[in-house]
C-alpha cells in the first residue's frame, strides 16, 4: 500500500535501491501518444547520480526499458511498464547499517513498522525510487502537451541552498537558464556561489538543504477538484511524498499569513477576452481550481541525512552507539530535485486534466 | 469527484452553504464504538460561527443528526451518515455575486470549470463544507483512543495572526490552555493582543491571515506508508485541502533548509526500553513513517477574501467592474481553523492506523 | 468499507431499514444536467413496496429529497446527496429476531463479522438499501442520454418465476410491454400465470425465485476496460451485489459452454458503414469491451428467505431453536428487482462512459 | 485504467503477449512472508502452455523473476514486482490479423476503443496476461495460510467440457484427485472421455467450452463487505474478468431460482460450539459475508474463439472478408483455467481478509 499515485493516470512504482531494479507501471495513459525509450531517458539523465561535479559520484546509467504498452512507436492505452536495472550497487558499504540505525534516515521507522528492512542502502526509501516517477512523468508531459495544453511549461529551479538565495523572476525564467548550470538555479549570478557552497559542504563531510521554486505557465483554467482534491492539495501531497521534503507553499504561502485581505486579494481584470488577475498571491489557484494564472509554489528540502561524521544513534539490539556515514551520497540534493519536482507536478497535472475531461468533456 | 478522503476510514462530504444542508458519510468505521450525536456536537460547537466575539456573527446552531450506522448507542460497522441542515441563510445578501466574481474567491474558477455555480454564498467552496469533516473526525478520534492510542492528543493552536506571533511551547501546551481563550492560542500572554488585532481588523472592514501550529503527542511508531502515502504527504494534502490554506511544513520545515545535516539530524538514544531522538527536527516522521516522537507541523492560512472594501473585479458578462463585500464573515479564520486542523489530522491518523492494522495486524 | 461503487460516477449508499433513513451521495456527476426530485421519484416508485398486489403490502412512500448538488434545476458538478426517510417501520415485528438468526438471512453473518447488528429488520442487508442505488441511477440515466447515448435503452424484464419461463424476444421487447404488467415480464402470455404463481406462493406462506433478463440497446462501441474492469466483470459485480442474487451470465452464458467454437463464434459483417455481428452469442462484449451489439445478460434471484413457516435455526446464545417468519415481505422479489437491475446497469454504463471520455476524449 | 485489482492486496498486471514480457506489481503484501521464485514457479507451471497433450503445443517456460519487495527470503512489505519475459513468440503467424478482425476476439473492440492495437497476438486480451494474476496469487495463498486460515483449501476443477459432465463431489474432492489428471477434473471416471473429446475437437480444427467448479474449504466466518463488495460480488467480478468467461454462479445459482424458500433455505444448527447449516444452497455466503460453510461456485468458459476454419469477418478497411485461424492455440482452455480460477479466488480472499483485519482487528 502506498506506492500508487493518481486517480486516472495511475502510476505504481516499485523497487529498492539494492535488488533487481526499480520501475513503474503507468495505467491510464491515453492511446496513440508517440513514445519510445529516448523520451524517458532524457529525464532520467537529468535525475541520475554522477551527472555533474555537484552530485554524488555514484555512476548509475539508469537505462530505461519499456516492457509493455507501446506498439510501433505509440502508446496502446494499456499499462506501460518500465524497468531500470540496479547497477553499481555496493552493498558491502552498508554492512554497518545492518546493525545500526542511521540518524534521520528511514532505517528505524521501517524496522519498527515492518519488522524487517533491506539495510543494503535505503531500500524503498532510497531516492532511486523516484526513477519510476520521473519515467512516468516523461509520458505525462507528452500527454499534456499533445492533448491538453501545448504551451504548458513546468519550470522548477533551485531557489536557495542553505542561506544562499537566488534571485529568480518566475515571470521570465526559462528552461534554458535553469538547465544551463549544474545547480539548476534560475539566477546566473548565484551559480558560482552555490557550486562553491556545495563543494565546500561536501569537502567538510557535511550536507545542506535548500528550496526548489517552481512556476508553471500556460495552465488551463478549471483544473482541480473541490474539496479534498484541490489542485494545491494534490501538489502538496505529491511534493511532500518526495524524499527529504519538509514543506510546501503555494502563492503567497507562509509570508501571505502576515498580510491583510485588502493587500492580499488578487483583483480580476479583463485582458482582451481573457480574465486575468493583476497580482498572483493566489499562486494560480482559487478554491482549489486553476484560474489560468501561473502556478507558483515552493518546496523545502532538508539537508541530506547521510554525513561523514560520527553521530549518536542506537543499534538494532537497542543499545546506544555511534555511526559514521559512508558511501557516495549527495551533499545537496537540490540540483537533482529539480527534475523530480517537475515530474511530480506533471503527474498531478495530467491526472487532473483527465479528470476534468471525464467530468466536462473536451474543452471546446 | 474529489469529495472523498481516506482509503479505509473513508469520508465523503457533501453540501453547499445554501441548499438543503451539509453532511458526511463515513464508510469504514469499526463496529462497537460508542457514539451518539453529543460526541459530534462538541466539535461542531467549537467550529461553528457566532461562538465568540472574534468570529462571524452569523448564528448557525449546526445541529448534527446521525441518520445511519449506529444502533443502541454503538457503531454498527456500516456507513454513518450525518446531516446538518442549513439555517440562517440570507441568499439575498449574495444577489450582487450572481453577476460579479468576488476577488480571490472560488466564484470565477467554479464558473469556468463547471459552467455553473451556486452563487448564493460560497457553494461548495464555503467553509460550511468543513462541518462534514469535523463531524467525521469526532468519530475518528473515538476510534483512535479506543482502539489504537488511548493517550494520543491532537493539539492545534493559533501560532500567529498577521505579524503577531504567540510564544507556544509544543512540549508543554495543553488543550486547556488553548481552549481557555477565544483565539485558541497556546500562549496566554498573546491572547489580548490577538483579540484586539482581530477586532481592529474587522472594524476596518479588513481581514487577516495567520498560522496554526499543531503538536500530536503519544503517536504510535510505524504510521505512514512509503512512498506516496507518507504520513506527512497525507497530512499536507489534508491541510492544503482546507479552505484558505497556502502552506504546510513539518518539523524544521522551510527553516530547516538553511541548516547543515550535522546540525539538522536527530540523534537516536535509548530512553529505557524506548528509542527516542534527542531533538525533533524531523517533526515525528522519518521516511514518511512516525518514529514515536511528537508530530509537529504548521499550516498557513491566508487572510479571508471577503472584505468590506470596494475591489476591482470582472462581471459574469466579462466586463471590468467593482465589488464591495457584504454579509457576515470572519475577519480572521484562525480561531475557527483550530478544530478543523484537528479534524483533518484525526482523519489522516485513523486511516493510517487502520492501514497499518490491515498490513501488520494488531500491535502486540 | 464496501458501500461505494464506481470509479468516476461514484455512489456511496448508506442507511439501515430501521433508523433515520436511507440515501446516497453521488460524487462525479457532470454539471448542467437538468435534475429535480421528480426525476428520481419515478424510479423510486417503480421500486417501492406496496405498488401492486404481487409485492409486499408494506406501504412506503419513499419520498426523495435532494439535499445538495443542484441549483436552479441543474446539477452543479458537486456531490448530490439524496435522503429518503424511513417510515412505516414496525420494529416490534422483529423482537424475536433479536434472539434468533433467520435462516438464509444475513443475521448470523453480520453478527459474526461485526459483533453487532441492527436486528430491527435487515439492517444494512435490507433491500431498502437499494433505494440509494435507484436514486443515483435515475441521475446516471440522465447523464447517459444527454451526454453519451441518446437512444440507449436499458430493458430488464422478468424472464422466469420458479419454473415458469416467459417467452421474451430481446430483439423486440419494449419498455411498454414490460411496464404494462405488474410482474414486469416481457411476455404478455405469461403474465397471468406468473401473477397466479406469486399469489399462490404467498398464500402458502412460501416464497419463490426467478430470473431477470436484460437487453441494452444502442450501446456505444468501446465501453469497458481491460483487464479487470471488463464491462461484463463490472456488470457481474454490480448484479451480484444486489440482495438475493446467486448468478450472472452474459450472452450465451452457461449454455454456451456446451458449444464448439465453430457454432459459437459471432461472424463480423458490414452493415453499411457499421460493423455488426450476424449472431450475438458474445452478448455485446468482446475482450471486455462493447462491440455495439445489444448487451444481453441474465441475473438469478433466489427465493426470498423470509417464509411464514417454522424453520430450524440457532439462537444468539448458540442453542438450537425454531423460528417462524413474520412481518410483511415479498413472496417473490422479481417484479421489484427489475428497476434495481436497471439501476445497477445504468451505474456501470455511466461510469464506463466517463472513463472512456477521460481516456480517449469525446467521441468524434 | 482497469489493470488493477484489490483494495488492500492490490495487484497491477501489465504486458502484451508480444513485447518485452508480462508481469505484475503486488502492493499491500504484509512483510515477513517467506517468498522466493520457486513459490511462484509452481503455479506458473500449472498455468503454462505446452504442459500436456491437451493444451496448446506452444512451449513457454514462463520463468518468473522477482525484481523487488523481498530480502533474505522474506517479503519486505514493499511492492513485489514480478517479470516474465515473452519467448517463443511468432508474430509472423499473425500477419493476416493486422488486416482482419478475428471473430469473437477482442481485435475489433480494441481497435474501436483505442484507435490502435497490438495485432501480434492477442495483445492485452491474451491469456498471457493471467501470468501476472497467477504469480500474485501464489503470494496471496502464502499470506492466507500463514496469517489467516492455515487450513483453507481452494479447489477448482473441471466440471464439464462441452456436454460431458464430470461427477464431482465438492465435499470430498481433493487436490490430488484434480492434479492427478491432465484435464484437472475431480472425477476419475470422466478423465479419459474428456481427454478424447479435447483431442477430437482439436483434430477437427474446432474448440469447445466448459465449466470450472470450485469449492473452498475452511473459510473463516465474516469475510465480505456489504453492500457492493459482497464476497460473491467480488468473486463474480474476478471470475468474469478472466478471458473467455461468460457466467458465474454461487451456491444454488440459476437452478435455485426454480425453488421455493421452504426448500431453498439453509437451516442453522449447532455442531458442538460451531454454527453450521444443514444444507449449503447459499454456497457459503449470506448477505455477502461468509458463514463458515464451504464456498461453492461455478464459472462458465466459452469455446476458444480461434478455430482452424474459415470464418466470415471484416477487414480493418471495413470490407467483408474471410479469415482462417492459424497458430498454436488451446482447443479447450478448461484444464489451464483451473489454476487461473484458483488465482482469482485467492486474490479476492486475501483482500477481504486484510480488509476484515483493518476493520475489526485480528480475530481473537
Amino acid at each position: 500500500m502506498g506506492s500508487s499515485f493518481g486517480k486516472l493516470f495511475q502510476i505504481s512504482t516499485w523497487g529498492e535501491s539494492h535488488g533487481g531494479g526499480v520501475g513503474v507501471v503507468v495505467d491510464g495513459c491515453p492511446p496513440l501518444i508517440p513514445l519510445d525509450e529516448s523520451d524517458i531517458q532524457v529525464d532520467l539523465d537529468r535525475r541520475r547520480p554522477g551527472q555533474s561535479e555537484v552530485t554524488t559520484p555514484r555512476n548509475e546509467a539508469d537505462q530505461a526499458e519499456i516492457l509493455s504498452g507501446t506498439f510501433e512507436g505509440q502508446t496502446l492505452g494499456s499499462p506501460i511498464a518500465i524497468l531500470v536495472r540496479n547497477k553499481d550497487a555496493r552493498p558491502e558499504a552498508y554492512n554497518e547499517m545492518s546493525e545500526k540505525f542511521r540518524p534521520s534516515h528511514a532505517d528505524y521507522t521501517y524496522q519498527a513498522k515492518y519488522g524487517t528492512r533491506n539495510w543494503q542502502g535505503g531500500g524503498r526509501s532510497s531516492a532511486r525510487e523516484t526513477i519510476g516517477r520521473v519515467a512516468a512523468a516523461a509520458i505525462a508531459k507528452k500527454v499534456i502537451t499533445s492533448q491538453f495544453a501545448p504551451d504548458l511549461e513546468i519550470l522548477p529551479f533551485v531557489e536557495s541552498i542553505g542561506t544562499l538565495r537566488a534571485n529568480v523572476d518566475t515571470a521570465t525564467v526559462t528552461r534554458e537558464m535553469i538547465e544551463s548550470n549544474i545547480v539548476r538555479t534560475g539566477d546566473p549570478d548565484s551559480v558560482e556561489a552555490m557550486i562553491d557552497l556545495i563543494k565546500a559542504t561536501r569537502a567538510d563531510g557535511n550536507s545542506i538543504g535548500g528550496v526548489v521554486g517552481c512556476v508553471i505557465r500556460n495552465v488551463p483554467v478549471g483544473l482541480g477538484m473541490p474539496v479534498f482534491d484541490r489542485l494545491e492539495a494534490d501538489l502538496a501531497k505529491g511534493m511532500m511524498s518526495l524524499p527529504a521534503t519538509k514543506g510546501f507553499e503555494i502563492g503567497s504561502g507562509f509570508a501571505g499569513t502576515e498580510m491583510t485581505g485588502r493587500d492580499h486579494n488578487d483583483a480580476f481584470r479583463m485582458d482582451g477576452e481573457r480574465v486575468i488577475t493583476t497580482s498572483n498571491r493566489s499562486g494560480g489557484v482559487q478554491g482549489g481550481i486553476t484560474n489560468g494564472q501561473d502556478l507558483v509554489f515552493r518546496v523545502a528540502f532538508k539537508p541530506t541525512a547521510t554525513i561523514m561524521t560520527s553521530q549518536d544513534t542506537v543499534s538494532t539490539s537497542f543499545e546506544d552507539t555511534e555511526l559514521k556515514g559512508r558511501g557516495r551520497h549527495d551533499a545537496c540534493v537540490l540540483p537533482r530535485a529539480v527534475p523530480i519536482v517537475e515530474a511530480m507536478a506533471s503527474l498531478v497535472l495530467v491526472d487532473h486534466m483527465l479528470r476534468q475531461r471525464a467530468l466536462c468533456g473536451d474543452a471546446s
